[in-house]
């Protein structure tokens, strides 16, 4: 059995946090955390939930189905509380539903960096699709198709595809046309959507359309969710899922609460009695929402401006707090700095001119591309005041530590883009 | 693909829970949680780490850690931080070893209902073995022996042994020289023993000895604990592993750490806070734990001193809380009642008799059995008022309300055992 490796942005961000601690400046876009204070109506929730001590039901208490219900409903997403099923963090959710669905899975080409390894877990085979010129997060439609006729030809059997947005690693949204046509690959191939919208309220631009797959092919269609990126709880750990109205939903239900009750029992209850809040969606949460998703669109913009400057191609980002930058172009002048993989990139940032990123290696992207993920979340500030500042700011760019940081990034770009 | 179900211990505390709110009268003893309040201070140190929004490390942030490793040095068990994991439960880490470790797995026959499903699901063959006259959770070492040579000679590989004690369900503690001998076999057949110590700050007397196998064999010994059973946490989800001193150990703890990042990120950093104060073990916690298992120790005499005098044969509860009885003497006289085996034991003590209990078949046990387990820490009260009274009580069996209960469960057997 080969040794097994520990998930590397958590890597890369325990990596970082060591070299800090000894003193080197780094700026550090390596990690998809939002790094913003907990909300303080939601530290009140958790506190009131402390009386919450016994197990309770595998799938969540009534109160935060309902709640998450609601939710989903408020998006276009008819739902009933039976429907919802919530966990410790979207991760142990979405590996269940690797667990109980049959068959191999379909990738983007390049996704987040836990797709892949769940599949392997679950004993199935993971298909990389390279995803379309417009946006990341889905596979290219047409590419989808040919990689099932290949992978169906060897003996594969692909019958899941997993969706990412907002995506992570390139921080866009698929326009509501692509996913129209993954849907309706899934009904000619008899797939299952997994359809992670983890980033979905962290719209740069609260008018921008959005359409989920659930409201195109409901029955084939789950839902995966959670509080980690767009509350900043990712340490507290608090994942939902979705499944689809009528018997094949509910079986699927029951087998992931099965699978649930073996692995981790159920949500912590103090953490329900926080979701049930979060999920009801009342005005000074969606308030703060809107705020974060303010800021977190105008930093992303920040540093797309930057590395496009620097020479780069790239995706608008329009969703999360991630930008995903190609340096193809510079490819030349690059190689003579040693630079010529993702991995050397990722190296040389880090190195060279201290700014950390995630190779897009690590997202299953091709090796030799020169692209990395910016985690641009991570520029709000190491103290909570400054976090604050950041999501109270009129323009917080204009911010001293936000503007210093955005500072050395043009530094180390520029330098980079000389050669 | 078949159906999955529900844990079975959950799916009765869940079909009770809405019988009982239905209006039946049912003295529930189906379900192994210690139902008990919050103790304060928990609360107040998890009000305390809201704070902890970040995912922080995998294995656990370095002051809890250092705490756990405390609290197994203080058990004559010489820890370091490194040594140590934290995770939301006892029950991921379970899983977790099933998955990095290779082989298949014995198991003491009965045992807890999760540790037989669990292999399944990483892809191993379970084995039970008949438990010893004196202790549950052990396999009888000869019969251990024996079993890996039959399982060998069909070209099975056992290499991982699950002990539990105190032990769910019996509710016994592991004499040292039973331990010692199951070592011996470990030795001798090279298997890596995996003790499951969540009830080990539940002994009825703190004078009685008590020896982890990572005393004898800390080579090759994981101990795995939690606080859902001694501090009443269940519903918090806070589980705990000590690995090996030395690079064997090493290298487990960095793959249970990598499938920890690709299933559950980490334990939820509030929760974190409570699990360093609580493995600190001031006095008031010892105070607290001590209280505690005074009371279980007293309400599972009392149901023992019931089931024995109905006719059962019964291994004195030791730790814990359960009483796992043997109907066997009353064979005759139950079949007239239509009672043959262990499902229909269930069936009419429930139905008949007004007593949830879990049948010794769902813990593995050989399904004609007249066993099952009896969860004693159901008896506390449906208040937390009642609860706490439970806990300052000189002699809790004086409670009104726990009185009523052992007389409801005194009428239900005697009852039975009149046929």
């Amino acid at each position: 059995m080969g040794r097994r490796k520990v998930s590397p942005n958590l890597a890369l961000d325990q990596l970082v946090a060591r070299r800090q601690a000894e003193g080197e400046r780094i700026v550090h876009l390596g990690f998809g955390e939002s790094r913003l204070p907990v909300f303080p109506p939601l530290a009140d929730r958790l506190a009131a939930g402390t009386d919450r001590n016994a197990y309770g039901p595998v799938v969540g208490d009534a109160g935060v189905r309902a709640a998450v219900a609601g939710y989903f409903a408020r998006r276009g997403l008819p739902t009933e509380a039976h429907q919802v099923v919530v966990a410790p963090g979207s991760k142990p959710l979405l590996l269940a539903l690797d667990m109980v669905h049959p068959g191999d899975v379909l990738l983007p080409q390049p996704c987040w960096v836990t797709y892949g390894p769940q599949a392997t877990l679950a004993g199935k085979r993971a298909f990389g699709v390279p995803i379309p010129p417009e946006c990341g997060g889905v596979p290219d439609p047409d590419a989808m198709r040919e990689t099932i006729r290949a992978a169906r030809a060897l003996g594969h059997d692909p019958r899941i595809v997993v969706l990412t947005s907002p995506d992570n690693p390139t921080g866009t949204t698929a326009p509501p046309e692509i996913i129209r046509a993954i849907c309706a690959v899934a009904e000619d191939e008899d797939l299952l959507l997994v359809s992670d919208e983890i980033y979905r309220d962290i719209p740069h631009d609260p008018a921008m359309p959005y359409l989920s797959p659930a409201e195109v092919v409901p029955h084939r269609t789950i839902v995966v969710t959670g509080l980690s990126k767009s509350l900043a709880l990712g340490g507290w750990r608090i994942g939902v899922v979705r499944f689809p109205e009528g018997p094949g939903g509910e079986r699927m239900r029951d087998d992931v609460a099965s699978v649930a009750s073996e692995i981790w029992s159920t949500l912590a209850g103090p953490m329900q009695a926080v979701a049930e809040y979060a999920f009801s969606e009342p005005p000074e949460v969606c308030a703060h929402l809107r705020a974060s998703a303010r800021l977190h669109g105008t930093v992303a913009k920040a540093v797309y401006d930057i590395v496009v400057a620097a020479g780069a191609q790239c995706r608008p980002p329009t969703g999360g707090f991630y930008v995903y930058p190609d340096f193809a172009p510079l490819r030349e002048s690059l190689a003579r700095l040693g630079v010529t993989d993702g991995e050397s990139l990722q190296r040389h940032l880090i190195e060279e001119l201290g700014i950390a990123v995630l190779a897009g290696v690590h997202f299953g992207d091709d090796p030799r591309a020169l692209r990395f993920r910016a985690a641009t979340s991570m520029l709000y500030g190491r103290t909570r005041g400054g976090q604050w500042a950041a999501l109270r700011a009129e323009d917080p760019l204009k911010l001293p530590h936000i503007a210093e940081a955005l500072a050395d990034i043009e530094r180390g770009f520029t330098k980079l883009a000389a050669g």
